[in-house]
């Protein structure tokens, strides 16, 4: 982590912008101004920022809208004695654009990335709203399974030694090493700080007092999640988004866009899927928590569980297909040629998916406990008012948390894992 | 493999030097000239480069000698139509340097590295000879087993997320990502071409035709070769030597070194440990080739495989040693402290050590297939002059590779591979 770093060195012409400073540096960029139309004085500047780190400014104008991302030399969820550098905007830049090009029209449009500024002029998404606000009020979306299958089996395939050339993955390696800060961000509060006494943690507490002691003093839970923070940081699998929770998608009904991908590097390939599967999985533990009279959201929890089963189906299914289609140089063609050669690929598919479906699981696991005991939690629970009530929902959601962190091997098919969803959810309210 | 590139930039002012034009250079670097004593006129040059791809050259002076290593830019075994990029001369010394601090004593000292005639001037290694030939004449080296256990222990857990800082580890990474070239020599030679037809194999023929032809169609060998494949191509665990057979190995009585460290980059643990393992036991099965009536090798064989044992006990408990003492960024002292810690983190260590002779078993397996199938042959095997008995020497080696490769998690313990090879050759001279 960069706590205790020095202050940020920020290139020469950097500075943050605000609602005043953004217009005129917009209408310096013709292509830009033409988007949004009319002048300056006619544009509309929202700075909508809910994140953790960077500024976020939404613009209108009387002929279209633009994103406008900037990264701070700091973490702004904590303030400038949390220095973080200025860089990571140029990973994420990278990353939109090679995700992009592998899965196009489920990242928004890239306008300009302004390398001295470190901010991205991208696509404005309306009406999309993030996912995971969508679900906590209730909302299906019945894209969003097929689209993140669809996302992640491209993202992550085309980027691998399974899908593309040997060398030529090793350049992009290279150059996302760099991204080291923002690695460590997650090496340390995903990994690290939920399993020891450390000030950045918190939970509801006294509710969830005797699960996080428990869970600091797990030996066989430390081991396991400290073996996954070994496999994070040495499996250079494929080009990962790094961050893939429900809060890094926006939805409508009929679209599905991944944003935000700026803790981008090569990593393992079910850090991706077990984000997404881990923050679906929380979400379901959360709905009791916004049920009401009206509404005791049974059939949304059922539809919650309907997507992670789909997704995962869907993404094994796009992914083999991909693989079947286009051998790379890890499986090379010349090893698997004829009948007999695609029926043994084909084996090898299956084996490497499920290896695929156990590391997700564990990287969900992990996902799930860090919401809830460590730094960064998640409004599914956080908007859960009456602590009570919420610590009955987060409950559940740790003990499964730890399940699939621990036990991952003995969940071979995705229906297992919704299964014990409901039963631990069952268990925990009856 | 470069094979089908154009042929390579040299740096301005390189050039290929000869036993005439070598000690001029020499003359030029003061420090240099100081070992060797006398003028140009007294030295003596050898070249002596019976590698594949390089030029090596032995000075001799009055008061002392030099070993001069200069890349040429193309694979010297097959001439300029196989151009090879001149950088590996840079990463072999990047890591020779690296290994070298890591494990004090174990690698010749660097006194010069010049990047524009891409050489190395080292340490002359005498009486020193390569370990393969000693074993080749059946002589015992009592120190191998113990510093090679040391050399393996010290450079990969120094170079890995165990023993070092995560953001000083990808900048190492990164840079290593550049030896694309030699490891895709790697891919290609061990990892696919053997498993197929292509004009680059041999092997004793037609004594071995059965064979060569059933690993090709072997459909589980070819899938558990590409499998390692993958592993090798994504698993950046440590700094790999990456050809660590034992023509890399320089030995007397007293005195063990690794050199040719050319073929460097982050890769699996497991590759540098099961080169050594496998090429121990390719010189085990070739003992019989070269028996006489005065020495039948029979105790000889005993040590190689005593030395197998010896080596991988002692890596493992020099390895653990390690880091019991020194834990890095992966498995932190924070979440493993007091008793109850360190007892649990003996376990994770237990596990990660297991799971480590795991891979070096199959990757000894693919080492021991391609050394009698493919492209580079041993000379253990190859000075076996009559082909009958060359085969049979090297029919049980594929034998145990093909075993070692499918079937490695059958062996916990090293003492059940050296006893798999004793039975596999009883059975195959029986």
């Amino acid at each position: 982590m960069s706590k205790d770093q020095n202050p940020i060195a920020v290139p020469h012409g950097y500075r943050p912008l605000d609602a005043a400073s953004l217009p005129p540096y917009l209408a310096e960029h013709p292509a830009l101004s033409a988007r949004l139309g009319g002048g300056p004085a006619a544009w509309q500047v929202d700075e909508v920022g809910d994140g953790n780190l960077n500024l976020v400014f939404l613009v209108h104008g009387p002929a279209g809208g633009l994103c406008v991302k900037q990264a701070l030399p700091y973490v702004r969820l904590v303030g400038e004695s949390w220095p973080l550098p200025l860089d990571r905007a140029l990973f994420e830049h990278e990353a939109l654009v090679e995700h992009g090009r592998h899965a196009p029209g489920l990242t928004p449009a890239v306008y300009r990335f302004d390398p001295v500024m470190m901010l991205t002029v991208m696509e404005l998404l309306e009406p999309h709203i993030i996912m995971r606000r969508g679900m906590i009020q209730g909302i299906r979306y019945p894209r969003v399974a097929a689209d993140m299958a669809e996302y992640m089996a491209r993202t992550l395939f085309f980027t691998s030694d399974l899908g593309m050339g040997g060398a030529d993955k090793k350049a992009r390696v290279a150059l996302f090493c760099g991204n080291t800060a923002l690695c460590g961000i997650t090496e340390d509060l995903i990994f690290t700080e939920p399993y020891m006494v450390h000030d950045n943690n918190r939970w509801t507490s006294p509710q969830l007092d005797d699960l996080a002691a428990a869970f600091r003093a797990d030996a066989p839970l430390k081991r396991a999640v400290s073996r996954l923070k070994c496999r994070f940081m040495g499996s250079a699998e494929a080009l990962i988004h790094g961050d893939l929770h429900t809060g890094s998608i926006m939805v409508t009904q009929e679209d599905t866009r991944v944003i935000d991908p700026e803790f981008a590097f090569y990593g393992p390939m079910g850090f991706d899927t077990g984000a997404f599967v881990g923050n679906l999985l929380l979400n379901y533990f959360s709905q009791a928590g916004h049920a009401t009279e009206a509404d005791d959201r049974a059939a949304y929890k059922a539809w919650v569980l309907e997507t992670v089963e789909a997704f995962w189906l869907g993404f094994a299914e796009r992914f083999g297909a991909l693989w079947a289609e286009r051998p790379g140089d890890a499986y090379p063609a010349a090893l698997f040629a004829g009948a007999e050669g695609a029926a043994s690929l084909a084996r090898a598919r299956e084996d490497a998916i499920a290896a695929l479906l156990t590391d997700t699981l564990q990287f969900a696991g992990a996902k799930m406990i860090r919401r809830i005991l460590g730094i960064a939690h998640n409004i599914d629970f956080e908007w859960i008012e009456e602590p009570d009530r919420r610590a009955a929902c987060e409950r559940p959601g740790l003990l499964l948390g730890r399940e699939l962190l621990t036990n991952a091997a003995a969940y071979p098919e995705i229906a297992a894992v919704t299964r014990a969803a409901r039963d631990i959810e069952a268990r925990a309210c009856g």
